[in-house]
């Protein structure tokens, strides 16, 4: 019989059983984190149709999207979980609960171009919380914390979250008589790591902006000095613009608030740079970055933004919320080498039968399992070698080796899978102690 | 401007936020079961090449699937978890560990004609072990107990689990010289319960199958009595064919462990006129049935099967595993009034504040967390009223109220949501209860 290539198309993530384990524990350890702070999980469909998840889309989006018909209707793949978001509070907004703070953890779909760390198929890790008219600043505040918690667990290096606010720098080239180019100049802003000062001066040249007003430009982004410092300065330019006084204020609370969470300062900065998404955040912004590894990018990012689900309802969301793009950062993590992979093993144990007394055997296999031991059991037909390579192989700790002298002396054969030392114990004394 | 209507999908799940808690608990339940039998995750794309997904499809698979070209690629949405599994084994060979036993929880996607209790996209949850040439039988004697220990946490009702061994049901068959109508046979069998044995008898008479061949038939899918009963009445029959006696053998073996296992007799039992996946199974078969509930059908099914992935490869690979169709069973659930949804929620406690002190405030929410407490907090600048109400809508069972007056005490009031009754105590005296 002709014989079909089992591949997996360029783009997709498929890991192997050790990968797959630490991707999974990180994914947990960000869903708990959401939990802990009181998030509720949602869970929105993959195919929408497409006229629903295309609302607000254009451009680049929908040249991405994977859109397809089926029978009449025109679906597509969700390429976020904003939209789905959007959707589902707008269509549910009477039953909802406001504050409504929702996490979401899944895939999403956005047919690129494959390139090294880009998927066209990845998890992201949402949360965000929706005011119903309006909404805390507090929750501005407690995002960073969020984050903090996140990064410290998964214990993948140091990091820094870089915190701004899109009215500081609305407000700011606003003054400046400068609002019609506002999109273009925080574009060329966004870009200053990337290209450098003097790059951005003759980009924006090219704008035809005055030098007095580029050099104020490059002077506000420069602004140095720790987050207090920061605040004062801005507050010492005497910008007589509402949406930047404003812009100040909200900022202040939120960095005073950060530190009030007891977050050590030295994980989060103000960064007067930072603009992110152009078109849809209006408020404080967030980008995380691993110290270490500032080439990686943004690990997780997020803002608040006025209007979630304008395309929808009449009714006014703002909301605040963080992404972490999973996939791509478990990918990136992996080839700098970050994460341990060798040794992972979703077993804490293993038993090894030497004899068909299977009574005895499955007496110690549901003991240690009600026990919260996770046990893998070693039926092949093998001889010992073989059976040992198997507990080698699958990284488990320990071996439980039970056959007829352990039965008769009512003990089982505790194996230390490292060390190789192994000792006779009663299955109370295996019970007693803690495997995994 | 022209607002779109925020619809989801017919056929589509989407949970209003206490019935996500509820679908996700259930799935941590299985996800947890499956782990401490130390099964490892896995993790394949939702997108695959046609080619690939489709090597062995035919037929209504082909019909429902969801198919569309993105570029020059001929893409597929997952039907299933097996064909993934299957690609990946054959893939992956060289590197997996056999028998290789994985997990693997995830949407599934067939654009059925929707109807009540039928999803477009489902959640399958499934788990496999795969042996390398051969498998020992004592991993069909653990299933049952995997899926025992599922639906007893799950606690949604009592259950069965019915066995059956497609050997048993094939050698017989043979052993009647009507082998060449077997799967004719076997798929009016399976109708048994739904369509009674006169009909059945009928539905074989149309066949040309002989009067005394068919009382043969009857008399055979209706052994009675308890599984060692039944083990010993079909040895009595004394047919004269290899397969049967093998597979005779394997059912009680099967049996036999199960019973060694420490299950309750109430919960599984031998049923001859499962059969299952005609084309696929070739060993043992399951089925779950809830007692007080058989119309929701089979909750959990599986079986063994001889050849996982031959359309990808020469390798043999034996294997048995069962399914659960997570989406579909929450939904008929929910239907019978079975899940209690009303008064579940993420969150544990909610704090109130009812000053700006947010360095006490925040000492509180962060020492909870450390604990291991789910806390939401009511930023809402609102009355005392709109944020009891916040809290009773949340379904939160304690609320931890902070003024000036907890504050200057270094104290909290802590309210029991349920009986109203609340008292002061020391932030020492709230980690030591435990709340969650």
């Amino acid at each position: 019989m002709n014989k079909i290539e089992p591949k997996t198309l360029s783009g997709f993530m498929e890991l192997y059983p050790n990968e797959q384990i630490v991707f999974n524990n990180m994914k947990k350890v960000i869903e708990e984190t959401y939990q802990s702070y009181g998030f509720y999980p949602l869970d929105t469909p993959v195919i929408e149709l497409s006229d629903v998840l295309l609302a607000k889309a254009g451009g680049e989006t929908e040249k991405q999207i994977y859109r397809f018909m089926k029978g009449d209707n025109d679906l597509a793949l969700r390429f976020d979980l904003t939209v789905p978001l959007a959707k589902y509070v707008a269509k549910r907004y009477n039953e909802l609960v406001f504050p409504f703070k929702r996490y979401q953890i899944g895939k999403v779909f956005r047919g690129e171009r494959p390139q090294k760390g880009r998927f066209r198929e990845f998890y992201q890790c949402d949360i965000d919380v929706i005011g119903d008219e309006s909404l805390s600043i507090m929750f501005d505040a407690e995002m960073p914390s969020i984050i903090y918690d996140i990064f410290k667990k998964l214990n993948i290096g140091d990091f820094v979250i870089r915190i701004n606010n899109r009215k500081v720098l609305g407000g700011f080239f606003e003054y400046l008589e400068l609002n019609d180019k506002i999109t273009d100049i925080l574009r060329v802003v966004d870009k200053l790591e990337k290209i450098g000062t003097d790059n951005v001066i003759k980009e924006l040249e090219s704008f035809s902006i005055d030098r007095d007003k580029i050099d104020k430009i490059i002077n506000f982004i420069g602004i140095k000095g720790n987050n207090d410092d920061k605040i004062k300065l801005l507050r010492e330019m005497n910008i007589d613009n509402d949406k930047f006084i404003i812009g100040v204020n909200e900022l202040e609370t939120v960095i005073n608030n950060i530190s009030l969470m007891g977050i050590d300062e030295n994980n989060y900065e103000i960064d007067l740079t930072i603009a992110r998404g152009l078109d849809y955040y209006t408020g404080t912004v967030y980008e995380t970055i691993l110290k270490d590894y500032p080439n990686i990018g943004s690990i997780c990012s997020g803002g608040r933004y006025d209007d979630l689900a304008g395309f929808y309802t009449d009714k006014k969301l703002p909301g605040v919320g963080i992404s972490i793009g999973l996939s791509r950062l478990f990918d990136q993590l992996l080839d700098n080498g970050i994460l341990k992979i060798e040794d992972v093993t979703v077993t804490d144990m293993l038993i090894v039968p030497f004899c068909d007394d299977y009574e005895y055997i499955y007496k110690v296999y549901n003991a240690l399992r009600k026990n919260n031991v996770k046990v893998d059991i070693c039926y092949m037909d093998k001889g010992f070698k073989q059976k040992m390579k198997y507990a080698n192989k699958i990284n488990v700790k320990y071996a439980i080796l039970i056959g007829e002298d352990e039965i008769n002396e009512n003990v089982v054969t505790l194996k230390n899978m490292v060390t190789g030392d192994q000792e006779k114990i009663t299955i109370e004394e295996l019970l007693e102690k803690n495997y995994n």
